[in-house]
């Protein structure tokens, strides 16, 4: 696998940020939470006036193998087909962006459908990117997801979107995917990341019932047990001699290629100190893989949105993270971050457009 | 008091209006408390396409005649000199309006200051509207902090206030406060319309410790105490047989001008059908207090966020009322409804901008 070079944020600036915060015209702490995003904006960028320079989305969208062991109340065809909804603007990806000015890439990583075919004038406003690996992933109920091979293109899929981001300028990414049976992977990650007992990283997805859930935990308890002689070393999940290949093999045995282009481009964005919003349960799932394989990450990562599925919760607070928001959102799509963004852009705007005491002539109170 | 003509929004829609949410392309209910907001928005206005159509922001300023007794942490000057300073831009109030596009009136309803001297250059970009009752309330320690008259002008000049906006085409209102001391009639309102023990509902403002809530505590309970002959046939607070008059009571003896003018603002929006944002603890006493006089006015209201203040979360408990946000925000000024307004615009553009699964040519999921 590719390595990254990723730094923990320089806190040598702290002090100075904290008593520019504490100046601005307002009781000290009374913004709250913005004050901390701004705290950890300006840290990432190390300096005082940050700034959210050209919003980038990644949407990625990829199929999954375990998708055909009915794990999913929605068919994979719903895959290719919400991939050229959002093509023609239609999907709440295409609302979002648009309402917050993020510059929208659609990027096939493994979707089951030929794209190519779609002549551009019934694409509509974008086209698809194609950076496709397989059209699709294999059942990782019978063997292994992906191969190691396919595994390093798609991290360097994400990071190569990641640096075209960069190039045009962008400060601050957002992702989100499209793959009908996702959630799986993510549950099993959870499991296997966290420790947690893997019926409680199991939950409805885009609509199951509970005898649809109570099915999702035989299949995926059937996939661990059968790599369980890959898996056994990777017990107890955090201990701190664990090596790299065993962080590995979950990903590579039970990811999807959307997933993993996510890892490669949320770890290649900490590399480069771009601000990354985390969306739902599956790109939690994705940032917690990547603050496994590169702890530092993280402090490069907002969390923008604890969703209703079950699990999300726990492992938000696995990892000691606290999300912006709780609305109940599970499109998916990446649409929880960029409802989110605004909020991060009140933190800059109060750093750059607030006054403060002195200048403003006003009593300090506090 | 002016009467207003407040009705329940109208359901008859309802039925409509959730099949046009549940046949946009996503799976039902994925996109949580955003399609909540779009029904109420639908039913407010009464039509499928909702519209936020030139939003306003009112920060109504004034004085309190409490806050002789110590019970802030900010001394009275700060509520004129932030007055002048959201003239020259530099508030927080300023900062979300120019984020999310929205036309700020700063109102002096009852400051302690002259603005008449304040020249135009120097007030910079915006004058201080002068709807000045009195320069403060009187000290409710003593006496009734205004008079029925002032009360019914207060009232009025809220309410005009908002027909302004709608003649300029105003359909979603924010309303903000300033005026130090004005968490203290607030904890008056809720102990007295929730019958919540007082010590419930008194925090720390803008700032106080642990001595200064206790010192809080003595006087607004001493400050009940003298006007328990006018108070007592409140209780109990809930009483169907509740008046008008005893509901009048504990808003002219404890209300500030700029909260008796939120009230009439709100009652107007409401009659109007206009979308009233709530803001924090202050303004959520307002709303209080006005769906007290007129039930039907809850249906118009969207609570944005849920603050530190102690008491906040249980005053809108008790109004059933689920805020979109918690943030940590204690700023006031309207900022934490500020903050919410893209969430609502989120709801509208759902339901004016995505695609329906029929149209998107998608396989219907749920």
């Amino acid at each position: 696998m590719k390595t990254f070079d990723i730094q923990p944020v320089d806190k040598s600036l702290q002090a100075t940020i904290q008593e520019k915060i504490d100046n601005l015209n307002k009781p000290k702490g009374s913004l709250g939470r913005l004050e901390e995003l701004a705290m950890q904006l300006c840290l990432i960028q190390q300096t005082l006036e940050p700034s959210l320079a050209h919003p980038c989305h990644l949407l990625l969208g990829g199929d999954h193998g375990i998708e055909r062991e009915g794990v999913s109340v929605s068919p994979r065809e719903v895959t290719w087909q919400q991939m050229l909804n959002f093509t023609r603007g239609g999907g709440g990806v295409n609302m979002f962006c648009r309402q917050h000015g993020f510059h929208l890439r659609i990027v096939d990583v493994g979707v089951d459908y030929d794209f190519r075919g779609e002549r551009r004038e019934e694409r509509g406003e974008s086209a698809v990117i194609d950076r496709k690996i397989a059209r699709g992933t294999k059942n990782f109920l019978y063997e292994p997801a992906m191969t190691e091979a396919e595994f390093d293109r798609a991290i360097q899929v994400g990071s190569d979107l990641v640096d075209d981001c960069i190039t045009e300028g962008c400060r601050i990414l957002c992702i989100g995917e499209m793959g009908i049976g996702n959630t799986s992977p993510s549950s099993i990650w959870m499991h296997l990341f966290c420790n947690i007992p893997l019926d409680q990283c199991i939950g409805a997805g885009a609509g199951l019932n509970s005898e649809g859930i109570r099915h999702k935990y035989e299949v995926l308890s059937q996939a661990l047990h059968r790599h369980d002689s890959i898996l056994s070393p990777l017990i107890p999940a955090n201990a701190p001699t664990r090596s790299l290949s065993s962080l590995l093999s979950p990903l590579i045995l039970f990811g999807g290629f959307e997933m993993i282009a996510a890892i490669g481009a949320m770890l290649r964005a900490a590399e480069r100190r771009v601000v990354i919003l985390v969306d739902g349960f599956i790109m939690t799932a994705c940032a917690l893989a990547a603050t496994r394989l590169y702890p530092a990450s993280q402090d490069y990562m907002i969390f923008t949105h604890c969703g209703d599925e079950s699990g999300h919760r726990l492992m938000l607070d696995a990892m000691g993270a606290r999300p912006l928001l709780h609305l109940g959102l599970r499109l998916g799509e990446g649409t929880g971050a960029l409802c989110a963004f605004p909020i991060v852009d009140s933190a800059v705007r109060m750093m750059n457009e607030m006054n403060n005491f002195q200048r403003a002539n006003i009593t300090k109170y506090f």
